[in-house]
Protein backbone atom coordinates (compact mmCIF):
# COMPACT_ATOMS: atom_id res chain seq x y z
CA UNK A 1 0.00 0.00 0.00
CA UNK A 2 1.09 3.62 -0.83
CA UNK A 3 1.88 5.76 2.39
CA UNK A 4 -0.33 8.31 3.09
CA UNK A 5 0.72 11.72 0.96
CA UNK A 6 2.15 14.21 3.57
CA UNK A 7 0.80 17.63 3.35
CA UNK A 8 2.35 20.97 4.18
CA UNK A 9 -0.23 23.60 5.43
CA UNK A 10 1.73 27.37 4.23
CA UNK A 11 -0.36 30.70 5.16
CA UNK A 12 1.94 33.81 3.90
CA UNK A 13 0.63 37.26 4.61
CA UNK A 14 2.35 40.27 2.98
CA UNK A 15 0.57 44.17 4.04
CA UNK A 16 1.76 47.64 2.77
CA UNK A 17 -0.17 50.90 3.86
CA UNK A 18 -1.76 53.11 1.43
CA UNK A 19 1.08 55.82 0.00
CA UNK A 20 2.23 58.62 2.67
CA UNK A 21 -0.05 56.76 5.30
CA UNK A 22 1.73 55.31 8.26
CA UNK A 23 -0.63 53.06 9.43
CA UNK A 24 -2.58 50.10 7.35
CA UNK A 25 -6.12 50.10 7.95
CA UNK A 26 -6.10 46.38 7.29
CA UNK A 27 -5.72 44.48 10.17
CA UNK A 28 -4.89 40.48 9.43
CA UNK A 29 -4.68 38.05 12.69
CA UNK A 30 -4.13 34.12 12.76
CA UNK A 31 -5.28 31.95 15.94
CA UNK A 32 -4.97 28.32 16.81
CA UNK A 33 -8.44 26.86 16.51
CA UNK A 34 -8.85 24.30 19.94
CA UNK A 35 -10.09 21.25 17.99
CA UNK A 36 -7.20 21.48 15.17
CA UNK A 37 -5.83 23.83 12.99
CA UNK A 38 -5.70 27.92 12.47
CA UNK A 39 -7.98 30.46 11.52
CA UNK A 40 -6.62 33.60 9.57
CA UNK A 41 -9.16 36.99 10.14
CA UNK A 42 -8.84 39.53 7.03
CA UNK A 43 -10.29 43.14 7.87
CA UNK A 44 -10.38 46.13 6.01
CA UNK A 45 -11.88 48.78 7.95
CA UNK A 46 -13.90 51.91 6.24
CA UNK A 47 -11.05 54.53 5.23
CA UNK A 48 -7.79 54.55 5.77
CA UNK A 49 -5.05 55.58 8.76
CA UNK A 50 -5.98 55.71 12.12
CA UNK A 51 -9.72 55.86 11.92
CA UNK A 52 -9.62 52.39 9.56
CA UNK A 53 -7.28 50.66 11.68
CA UNK A 54 -9.43 51.10 14.86
CA UNK A 55 -11.93 49.86 13.18
CA UNK A 56 -10.12 46.67 11.71
CA UNK A 57 -8.75 46.13 15.31
CA UNK A 58 -12.03 45.78 16.97
CA UNK A 59 -13.72 43.58 14.45
CA UNK A 60 -10.34 40.99 14.14
CA UNK A 61 -10.29 41.02 17.95
CA UNK A 62 -13.73 40.07 18.42
CA UNK A 63 -13.87 37.42 15.64
CA UNK A 64 -10.18 35.85 16.86
CA UNK A 65 -11.59 35.92 20.16
CA UNK A 66 -14.45 34.03 19.19
CA UNK A 67 -12.24 31.26 17.14
CA UNK A 68 -10.45 31.19 19.64
CA UNK A 69 -13.29 29.79 22.26
CA UNK A 70 -14.17 27.45 19.58
CA UNK A 71 -17.21 29.28 18.18
CA UNK A 72 -17.78 28.50 14.44
CA UNK A 73 -16.83 30.59 11.88
CA UNK A 74 -20.42 31.97 10.80
CA UNK A 75 -21.23 32.61 14.42
CA UNK A 76 -18.18 34.41 14.81
CA UNK A 77 -19.10 36.40 11.47
CA UNK A 78 -22.24 37.13 12.48
CA UNK A 79 -21.26 38.82 15.95
CA UNK A 80 -18.75 40.37 14.60
CA UNK A 81 -21.23 42.11 12.77
CA UNK A 82 -23.40 42.71 15.62
CA UNK A 83 -20.92 44.11 17.65
CA UNK A 84 -19.37 46.86 15.19
CA UNK A 85 -23.12 47.76 14.58
CA UNK A 86 -23.43 48.28 18.01
CA UNK A 87 -20.23 49.62 19.03
CA UNK A 88 -20.27 52.25 15.94
CA UNK A 89 -24.34 52.91 15.24
CA UNK A 90 -24.34 51.21 12.07
CA UNK A 91 -22.06 54.06 10.51
CA UNK A 92 -19.51 52.07 9.84
CA UNK A 93 -18.78 49.27 7.49
CA UNK A 94 -15.63 46.81 7.43
CA UNK A 95 -15.48 43.98 4.89
CA UNK A 96 -14.49 40.62 6.73
CA UNK A 97 -12.71 37.42 5.97
CA UNK A 98 -12.01 34.24 8.25
CA UNK A 99 -10.37 31.48 6.41
CA UNK A 100 -9.92 28.41 8.37
CA UNK A 101 -8.07 25.44 8.02
CA UNK A 102 -10.09 22.89 10.30
CA UNK A 103 -8.24 19.64 10.80
CA UNK A 104 -11.81 18.13 12.74
CA UNK A 105 -13.40 18.22 9.42
CA UNK A 106 -10.79 18.07 7.16
CA UNK A 107 -11.76 20.87 5.23
CA UNK A 108 -10.91 24.96 4.24
CA UNK A 109 -13.91 26.54 5.90
CA UNK A 110 -14.24 30.18 4.07
CA UNK A 111 -16.68 33.07 5.09
CA UNK A 112 -17.19 36.57 3.35
CA UNK A 113 -18.33 38.82 3.94
CA UNK A 114 -16.41 41.64 1.13
CA UNK A 115 -17.31 42.29 -2.35
CA UNK A 116 -13.83 41.00 -2.78
CA UNK A 117 -13.98 37.22 -3.84
CA UNK A 118 -11.38 34.84 -3.02
CA UNK A 119 -9.24 32.81 -5.39
CA UNK A 120 -9.31 29.13 -5.41
CA UNK A 121 -6.97 27.16 -7.28
CA UNK A 122 -6.94 23.54 -7.16
CA UNK A 123 -4.62 21.56 -9.62
CA UNK A 124 -5.36 23.35 -12.76
CA UNK A 125 -8.45 24.07 -12.24
CA UNK A 126 -9.14 27.97 -11.15
CA UNK A 127 -12.60 29.51 -9.48
CA UNK A 128 -13.47 32.41 -7.76
CA UNK A 129 -15.52 32.68 -4.56
CA UNK A 130 -17.36 35.66 -5.93
CA UNK A 131 -21.22 35.38 -4.99
CA UNK A 132 -22.57 38.79 -3.83
CA UNK A 133 -21.10 39.55 0.15
CA UNK A 134 -21.96 42.50 2.16
CA UNK A 135 -19.73 44.08 4.18
CA UNK A 136 -20.23 44.01 8.09
CA UNK A 137 -21.44 46.95 10.01
CA UNK A 138 -24.28 48.59 8.31
CA UNK A 139 -27.59 46.94 7.91
CA UNK A 140 -29.09 44.33 10.49
CA UNK A 141 -28.73 40.85 10.20
CA UNK A 142 -25.86 40.94 7.79
CA UNK A 143 -24.59 37.78 7.37
CA UNK A 144 -21.33 35.64 5.75
CA UNK A 145 -21.38 33.86 2.38
CA UNK A 146 -19.45 30.43 3.05
CA UNK A 147 -17.99 28.09 1.75
CA UNK A 148 -16.34 24.30 2.73
CA UNK A 149 -13.18 23.06 0.90
CA UNK A 150 -11.98 19.59 0.98
CA UNK A 151 -8.32 19.51 2.06
CA UNK A 152 -6.52 18.34 -1.11
CA UNK A 153 -3.04 18.49 -2.69
CA UNK A 154 -2.11 21.28 -4.52
CA UNK A 155 -4.88 23.62 -3.15
CA UNK A 156 -3.76 27.38 -3.19
CA UNK A 157 -6.54 30.12 -2.06
CA UNK A 158 -5.97 33.71 -2.52
CA UNK A 159 -7.86 35.99 -0.13
CA UNK A 160 -7.27 40.09 -0.28
CA UNK A 161 -8.78 43.42 0.74
CA UNK A 162 -9.64 45.86 -1.94
CA UNK A 163 -6.34 47.68 -2.92
CA UNK A 164 -5.38 44.41 -5.00
CA UNK A 165 -8.13 44.64 -6.41
CA UNK A 166 -8.10 48.09 -7.40
CA UNK A 167 -4.44 48.12 -7.93
CA UNK A 168 -3.73 50.19 -11.30
CA UNK A 169 -6.99 50.83 -12.22
CA UNK A 170 -6.35 55.26 -11.76
CA UNK A 171 -3.86 54.22 -14.37
CA UNK A 172 -5.64 52.54 -16.47
CA UNK A 173 -3.92 49.33 -15.88
CA UNK A 174 -6.37 46.98 -14.21
CA UNK A 175 -4.55 44.19 -12.11
CA UNK A 176 -6.20 40.39 -13.85
CA UNK A 177 -5.43 39.03 -10.62
CA UNK A 178 -6.99 35.48 -11.67
CA UNK A 179 -4.48 35.73 -14.89
CA UNK A 180 -1.60 36.49 -12.40
CA UNK A 181 -2.08 33.81 -9.85
CA UNK A 182 -2.39 31.01 -12.84
CA UNK A 183 0.49 32.38 -14.51
CA UNK A 184 2.36 32.29 -11.28
CA UNK A 185 1.56 28.55 -10.12
CA UNK A 186 1.48 27.12 -13.96
CA UNK A 187 5.40 28.37 -14.25
CA UNK A 188 6.00 26.17 -11.89
CA UNK A 189 9.18 28.00 -11.22
CA UNK A 190 8.32 29.65 -8.22
CA UNK A 191 9.56 27.54 -5.72
CA UNK A 192 13.24 25.53 -6.20
CA UNK A 193 12.93 22.91 -4.44
CA UNK A 194 14.46 22.39 -1.64
CA UNK A 195 17.60 20.44 -0.96
CA UNK A 196 17.44 17.06 0.03
CA UNK A 197 13.45 16.71 -1.51
CA UNK A 198 13.80 14.56 -4.83
CA UNK A 199 11.30 16.12 -7.44
CA UNK A 200 8.79 14.16 -7.57
CA UNK A 201 5.05 14.47 -6.66
CA UNK A 202 3.81 14.02 -3.77
CA UNK A 203 1.37 11.03 -5.52
CA UNK A 204 4.26 9.21 -6.65
CA UNK A 205 4.71 8.78 -2.98
CA UNK A 206 8.08 8.66 -3.34
CA UNK A 207 9.19 11.05 -0.66
CA UNK A 208 8.51 10.80 2.73
CA UNK A 209 10.42 12.84 5.64
CA UNK A 210 13.33 11.22 6.80
CA UNK A 211 12.52 11.55 10.77
CA UNK A 212 10.42 12.56 13.53
CA UNK A 213 11.72 16.18 13.62
CA UNK A 214 15.00 17.99 12.59
CA UNK A 215 17.85 16.14 11.83
CA UNK A 216 20.91 17.41 11.27
CA UNK A 217 23.87 19.56 12.61
CA UNK A 218 21.89 22.70 12.51
CA UNK A 219 23.30 23.84 10.14
CA UNK A 220 21.93 27.07 9.64
CA UNK A 221 22.42 27.11 5.45
CA UNK A 222 19.98 24.21 5.22
CA UNK A 223 17.77 25.11 7.93
CA UNK A 224 13.86 24.57 7.04
CA UNK A 225 13.29 28.25 7.35
CA UNK A 226 15.53 29.52 5.39
CA UNK A 227 14.68 27.49 2.61
CA UNK A 228 12.75 29.06 -0.60
CA UNK A 229 10.15 26.62 -0.25
CA UNK A 230 7.43 29.06 0.32
CA UNK A 231 4.94 28.79 -1.99
CA UNK A 232 2.70 30.54 -0.36
CA UNK A 233 4.90 33.78 0.41
CA UNK A 234 5.98 33.17 -2.68
CA UNK A 235 2.66 34.27 -4.21
CA UNK A 236 1.92 36.52 -1.39
CA UNK A 237 4.94 39.02 -2.21
CA UNK A 238 4.85 38.38 -6.63
CA UNK A 239 1.13 39.55 -6.09
CA UNK A 240 1.88 42.48 -4.17
CA UNK A 241 4.83 43.55 -5.83
CA UNK A 242 2.85 43.64 -8.95
CA UNK A 243 0.23 45.42 -7.28
CA UNK A 244 2.48 48.36 -6.32
CA UNK A 245 4.28 48.40 -9.09
CA UNK A 246 0.31 48.71 -11.22
CA UNK A 247 -0.17 51.48 -8.74
CA UNK A 248 3.26 53.12 -9.93
CA UNK A 249 4.96 52.10 -6.17
CA UNK A 250 2.52 54.88 -4.45
CA UNK A 251 0.03 52.51 -3.24
CA UNK A 252 -3.68 54.39 -3.58
CA UNK A 253 -4.98 52.11 -1.02
CA UNK A 254 -4.08 49.52 1.90
CA UNK A 255 -3.50 46.44 0.75
CA UNK A 256 -3.41 42.79 2.42
CA UNK A 257 -3.02 39.34 0.74
CA UNK A 258 -2.98 36.29 2.34
CA UNK A 259 -2.10 32.95 0.41
CA UNK A 260 -2.82 29.77 2.09
CA UNK A 261 -1.54 26.71 -0.15
CA UNK A 262 -1.91 22.82 1.03
CA UNK A 263 1.22 21.29 -0.47
CA UNK A 264 3.52 18.42 -0.49
CA UNK A 265 5.66 18.40 3.00
CA UNK A 266 8.12 20.40 2.12
CA UNK A 267 10.66 20.66 5.27
CA UNK A 268 12.12 17.49 6.44
CA UNK A 269 10.50 17.32 10.34
CA UNK A 270 7.25 18.16 11.95
CA UNK A 271 8.43 21.23 13.23
CA UNK A 272 5.66 23.67 13.44
CA UNK A 273 6.68 27.42 12.02
CA UNK A 274 5.47 30.88 12.64
CA UNK A 275 7.39 33.69 11.33
CA UNK A 276 6.67 37.54 11.09
CA UNK A 277 8.80 40.21 9.99
CA UNK A 278 8.32 44.27 9.77
CA UNK A 279 10.24 47.52 9.58
CA UNK A 280 10.26 48.86 12.88
CA UNK B 1 22.78 64.98 9.38
CA UNK B 2 22.93 60.91 9.04
CA UNK B 3 19.39 59.33 8.85
CA UNK B 4 17.46 57.65 11.33
CA UNK B 5 19.24 53.74 11.09
CA UNK B 6 16.17 51.69 9.43
CA UNK B 7 14.93 48.59 12.07
CA UNK B 8 13.53 45.59 11.11
CA UNK B 9 11.87 43.42 14.02
CA UNK B 10 11.99 39.24 12.95
CA UNK B 11 10.07 37.18 15.12
CA UNK B 12 10.73 32.83 14.20
CA UNK B 13 8.61 30.01 16.45
CA UNK B 14 9.22 26.78 15.79
CA UNK B 15 7.62 24.04 17.78
CA UNK B 16 7.36 20.41 18.28
CA UNK B 17 5.98 17.84 20.26
CA UNK B 18 6.96 15.59 22.31
CA UNK B 19 8.22 12.23 20.59
CA UNK B 20 5.27 9.99 20.40
CA UNK B 21 2.65 12.33 21.24
CA UNK B 22 0.86 14.04 18.52
CA UNK B 23 0.04 17.11 20.26
CA UNK B 24 2.45 19.47 21.96
CA UNK B 25 1.16 21.12 24.92
CA UNK B 26 3.01 24.39 24.56
CA UNK B 27 0.99 27.40 22.81
CA UNK B 28 2.36 29.92 20.84
CA UNK B 29 0.33 32.99 19.63
CA UNK B 30 1.09 36.30 18.64
CA UNK B 31 -1.06 39.56 18.65
CA UNK B 32 -1.00 42.90 17.40
CA UNK B 33 -0.97 45.50 20.20
CA UNK B 34 -3.59 48.16 19.46
CA UNK B 35 -1.33 50.75 20.10
CA UNK B 36 1.61 49.48 17.41
CA UNK B 37 3.72 46.76 17.49
CA UNK B 38 2.95 43.02 18.83
CA UNK B 39 2.84 40.64 20.95
CA UNK B 40 4.10 36.59 21.77
CA UNK B 41 2.74 34.68 24.23
CA UNK B 42 4.34 31.26 24.84
CA UNK B 43 2.75 28.98 27.49
CA UNK B 44 3.50 25.25 28.89
CA UNK B 45 0.40 23.63 30.13
CA UNK B 46 1.46 20.82 32.32
CA UNK B 47 2.26 17.35 31.27
CA UNK B 48 1.92 16.77 28.00
CA UNK B 49 -0.38 15.77 25.24
CA UNK B 50 -4.61 16.95 25.36
CA UNK B 51 -4.76 17.57 28.68
CA UNK B 52 -1.39 19.80 28.47
CA UNK B 53 -3.36 21.48 25.45
CA UNK B 54 -6.31 22.03 26.88
CA UNK B 55 -4.54 24.12 29.61
CA UNK B 56 -1.81 25.81 27.62
CA UNK B 57 -4.74 26.98 25.36
CA UNK B 58 -7.03 28.59 27.91
CA UNK B 59 -4.02 30.44 29.51
CA UNK B 60 -2.83 31.52 25.83
CA UNK B 61 -6.23 32.79 24.64
CA UNK B 62 -6.73 34.61 28.22
CA UNK B 63 -3.24 36.31 27.54
CA UNK B 64 -4.13 37.15 23.85
CA UNK B 65 -7.34 38.80 24.65
CA UNK B 66 -6.67 40.90 27.35
CA UNK B 67 -3.46 41.90 25.48
CA UNK B 68 -5.46 42.65 22.22
CA UNK B 69 -7.74 45.11 24.00
CA UNK B 70 -4.89 47.00 25.04
CA UNK B 71 -4.40 45.65 28.75
CA UNK B 72 -0.64 46.25 29.78
CA UNK B 73 1.12 43.03 30.35
CA UNK B 74 1.92 42.69 33.30
CA UNK B 75 -1.97 42.82 33.90
CA UNK B 76 -2.44 40.41 30.82
CA UNK B 77 0.16 37.74 33.32
CA UNK B 78 -2.05 37.92 36.81
CA UNK B 79 -5.25 38.13 35.19
CA UNK B 80 -4.16 34.60 33.38
CA UNK B 81 -2.70 33.49 36.33
CA UNK B 82 -6.31 34.63 38.24
CA UNK B 83 -8.42 32.61 35.20
CA UNK B 84 -6.14 29.50 35.14
CA UNK B 85 -6.62 28.93 39.03
CA UNK B 86 -10.13 29.76 39.67
CA UNK B 87 -11.01 27.33 36.33
CA UNK B 88 -8.87 24.76 37.86
CA UNK B 89 -8.83 25.55 41.25
CA UNK B 90 -5.17 25.64 41.87
CA UNK B 91 -4.38 22.57 40.72
CA UNK B 92 -2.97 23.27 37.37
CA UNK B 93 0.02 24.82 36.81
CA UNK B 94 1.67 26.17 33.30
CA UNK B 95 4.44 28.42 32.38
CA UNK B 96 3.81 31.78 30.53
CA UNK B 97 6.18 34.24 28.96
CA UNK B 98 4.86 37.22 27.23
CA UNK B 99 7.21 39.25 24.76
CA UNK B 100 6.40 42.17 23.54
CA UNK B 101 7.47 44.94 21.10
CA UNK B 102 5.83 48.06 21.79
CA UNK B 103 6.12 51.32 19.99
CA UNK B 104 4.16 53.60 21.63
CA UNK B 105 7.10 53.44 24.43
CA UNK B 106 9.77 51.81 22.08
CA UNK B 107 11.10 49.27 24.22
CA UNK B 108 10.55 45.34 24.36
CA UNK B 109 8.68 44.12 27.64
CA UNK B 110 9.39 40.32 28.98
CA UNK B 111 7.41 39.22 31.58
CA UNK B 112 8.06 35.56 33.06
CA UNK B 113 5.93 33.19 34.78
CA UNK B 114 8.89 30.61 33.80
CA UNK B 115 11.94 28.64 35.66
CA UNK B 116 13.41 28.83 31.81
CA UNK B 117 15.91 32.15 31.63
CA UNK B 118 15.48 33.96 28.64
CA UNK B 119 18.22 34.88 27.06
CA UNK B 120 19.16 38.82 25.70
CA UNK B 121 21.86 39.11 23.31
CA UNK B 122 22.55 43.03 22.45
CA UNK B 123 25.85 43.29 20.35
CA UNK B 124 28.18 41.10 21.79
CA UNK B 125 26.92 41.29 25.29
CA UNK B 126 24.89 38.16 26.07
CA UNK B 127 22.94 37.57 28.91
CA UNK B 128 19.96 35.96 31.25
CA UNK B 129 16.78 37.25 32.63
CA UNK B 130 16.88 34.52 35.33
CA UNK B 131 15.71 36.38 38.25
CA UNK B 132 13.30 33.66 40.28
CA UNK B 133 9.84 33.48 39.23
CA UNK B 134 7.24 30.85 39.68
CA UNK B 135 4.88 29.41 37.38
CA UNK B 136 1.04 30.27 36.75
CA UNK B 137 -2.09 28.89 38.26
CA UNK B 138 -1.23 27.19 41.78
CA UNK B 139 -0.37 29.72 44.55
CA UNK B 140 -2.35 32.92 45.33
CA UNK B 141 -1.14 36.62 43.60
CA UNK B 142 1.44 34.96 41.49
CA UNK B 143 3.12 37.62 39.53
CA UNK B 144 5.60 37.39 36.62
CA UNK B 145 9.03 38.79 36.52
CA UNK B 146 9.23 41.77 34.28
CA UNK B 147 11.96 43.38 32.58
CA UNK B 148 12.09 46.31 30.24
CA UNK B 149 14.77 46.54 27.15
CA UNK B 150 15.25 49.39 24.62
CA UNK B 151 14.87 48.53 20.89
CA UNK B 152 18.22 48.81 19.45
CA UNK B 153 19.90 47.40 16.39
CA UNK B 154 21.29 43.59 16.92
CA UNK B 155 19.28 42.64 19.53
CA UNK B 156 18.39 39.22 20.03
CA UNK B 157 16.17 37.13 22.48
CA UNK B 158 15.67 33.74 23.16
CA UNK B 159 12.85 32.68 25.15
CA UNK B 160 11.23 28.81 25.54
CA UNK B 161 10.11 26.03 27.34
CA UNK B 162 11.71 23.88 29.10
CA UNK B 163 11.99 21.31 26.62
CA UNK B 164 14.98 22.92 25.34
CA UNK B 165 16.61 23.79 28.60
CA UNK B 166 16.34 19.82 29.49
CA UNK B 167 17.42 18.32 26.22
CA UNK B 168 20.07 15.77 25.81
CA UNK B 169 20.04 15.49 29.96
CA UNK B 170 18.66 12.10 29.88
CA UNK B 171 21.63 11.04 27.55
CA UNK B 172 24.14 12.96 29.85
CA UNK B 173 24.16 15.60 27.10
CA UNK B 174 23.20 18.78 28.36
CA UNK B 175 22.19 21.78 26.11
CA UNK B 176 24.84 24.83 26.68
CA UNK B 177 22.51 27.41 25.58
CA UNK B 178 24.40 30.76 26.32
CA UNK B 179 26.98 29.19 24.62
CA UNK B 180 24.76 27.83 21.49
CA UNK B 181 23.29 31.01 20.82
CA UNK B 182 26.77 32.80 21.33
CA UNK B 183 28.77 30.82 18.83
CA UNK B 184 25.48 30.47 16.05
CA UNK B 185 25.32 34.54 15.92
CA UNK B 186 28.88 35.62 16.39
CA UNK B 187 29.83 33.25 13.04
CA UNK B 188 28.05 35.82 11.70
CA UNK B 189 27.13 33.24 9.06
CA UNK B 190 23.63 32.48 9.93
CA UNK B 191 22.17 35.02 7.21
CA UNK B 192 23.42 35.32 3.59
CA UNK B 193 23.18 39.25 2.67
CA UNK B 194 20.32 39.26 0.60
CA UNK B 195 20.66 40.67 -3.06
CA UNK B 196 20.47 43.87 -3.68
CA UNK B 197 21.28 45.00 0.04
CA UNK B 198 25.34 46.05 0.15
CA UNK B 199 27.10 44.76 2.72
CA UNK B 200 27.18 47.34 5.38
CA UNK B 201 26.75 47.90 8.71
CA UNK B 202 23.51 50.22 9.40
CA UNK B 203 25.14 52.04 11.79
CA UNK B 204 27.37 53.73 8.67
CA UNK B 205 23.70 54.94 7.42
CA UNK B 206 24.58 53.57 4.03
CA UNK B 207 21.82 51.57 2.84
CA UNK B 208 18.50 53.33 2.91
CA UNK B 209 14.81 50.95 1.55
CA UNK B 210 14.86 52.22 -2.34
CA UNK B 211 11.32 53.06 -2.43
CA UNK B 212 8.25 52.73 -0.45
CA UNK B 213 7.07 49.37 -0.99
CA UNK B 214 8.16 46.38 -3.10
CA UNK B 215 9.77 47.42 -6.22
CA UNK B 216 10.29 45.41 -9.17
CA UNK B 217 9.32 42.60 -11.65
CA UNK B 218 7.88 40.58 -9.12
CA UNK B 219 10.11 37.92 -9.18
CA UNK B 220 9.19 35.27 -6.90
CA UNK B 221 12.88 34.23 -6.87
CA UNK B 222 14.13 37.74 -5.25
CA UNK B 223 10.95 38.00 -3.33
CA UNK B 224 11.77 39.18 -0.07
CA UNK B 225 9.61 35.97 1.95
CA UNK B 226 11.82 33.62 -0.17
CA UNK B 227 15.11 35.73 1.20
CA UNK B 228 17.26 33.61 3.45
CA UNK B 229 17.65 36.63 5.60
CA UNK B 230 15.76 35.39 8.55
CA UNK B 231 18.35 36.29 10.95
CA UNK B 232 15.42 34.93 13.75
CA UNK B 233 14.48 31.67 12.12
CA UNK B 234 17.80 30.77 11.47
CA UNK B 235 18.72 30.92 15.14
CA UNK B 236 15.17 29.44 16.31
CA UNK B 237 15.88 26.39 13.72
CA UNK B 238 19.21 25.88 14.57
CA UNK B 239 18.32 25.66 18.23
CA UNK B 240 15.70 23.36 17.77
CA UNK B 241 17.29 21.01 15.72
CA UNK B 242 20.64 20.68 18.15
CA UNK B 243 17.75 19.80 21.00
CA UNK B 244 16.21 17.29 18.89
CA UNK B 245 20.03 16.15 18.00
CA UNK B 246 21.07 16.22 21.70
CA UNK B 247 17.34 14.37 22.57
CA UNK B 248 18.44 11.30 19.78
CA UNK B 249 15.70 12.36 17.66
CA UNK B 250 13.00 11.56 20.34
CA UNK B 251 12.17 14.71 21.86
CA UNK B 252 11.84 14.09 26.08
CA UNK B 253 9.18 16.97 26.31
CA UNK B 254 7.68 19.24 24.57
CA UNK B 255 10.37 21.84 22.55
CA UNK B 256 9.03 25.81 21.68
CA UNK B 257 11.75 28.08 20.87
CA UNK B 258 10.58 32.04 19.57
CA UNK B 259 13.96 34.08 18.50
CA UNK B 260 13.03 37.93 18.41
CA UNK B 261 15.60 39.75 16.40
CA UNK B 262 16.37 43.54 15.86
CA UNK B 263 18.36 43.65 12.96
CA UNK B 264 19.16 45.96 10.34
CA UNK B 265 16.05 46.03 7.58
CA UNK B 266 16.90 43.64 5.05
CA UNK B 267 13.42 43.61 2.94
CA UNK B 268 14.25 46.56 0.40
CA UNK B 269 10.33 47.97 1.09
CA UNK B 270 8.09 48.60 3.82
CA UNK B 271 5.87 45.29 3.52
CA UNK B 272 5.15 43.33 7.00
CA UNK B 273 4.82 40.03 6.18
CA UNK B 274 3.57 36.63 8.04
CA UNK B 275 4.51 33.32 7.47
CA UNK B 276 2.90 29.94 8.82
CA UNK B 277 4.33 26.57 8.37
CA UNK B 278 3.31 22.86 9.64
CA UNK B 279 2.66 19.43 8.43
CA UNK B 280 -1.17 18.66 8.43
Amino acid sequence: MEPPCELELQVAVAKVSKYAVSESGDTVETIERPHGGLSIVLVDGQRSGKSAKAISNIVARKAVSLLADGVRDGAAARAAHDYLRTQRSGQVSATLDIVSVDLATRTIVVSRNSHCPVIVVTGSDLRLLDEPSEAIGIHARTRPVIAELPIVLDTHLVVFTDGLLTAGERYGQPFDLPAFVRDHLQAGQHVPRPKGVPDASCAAGVWRPAGHATEGSGDPATSAQTLPAQYAGALADALLARAVELDQGRPGDDISVVVLSVVSRQAPDAVRRLAVRFPI
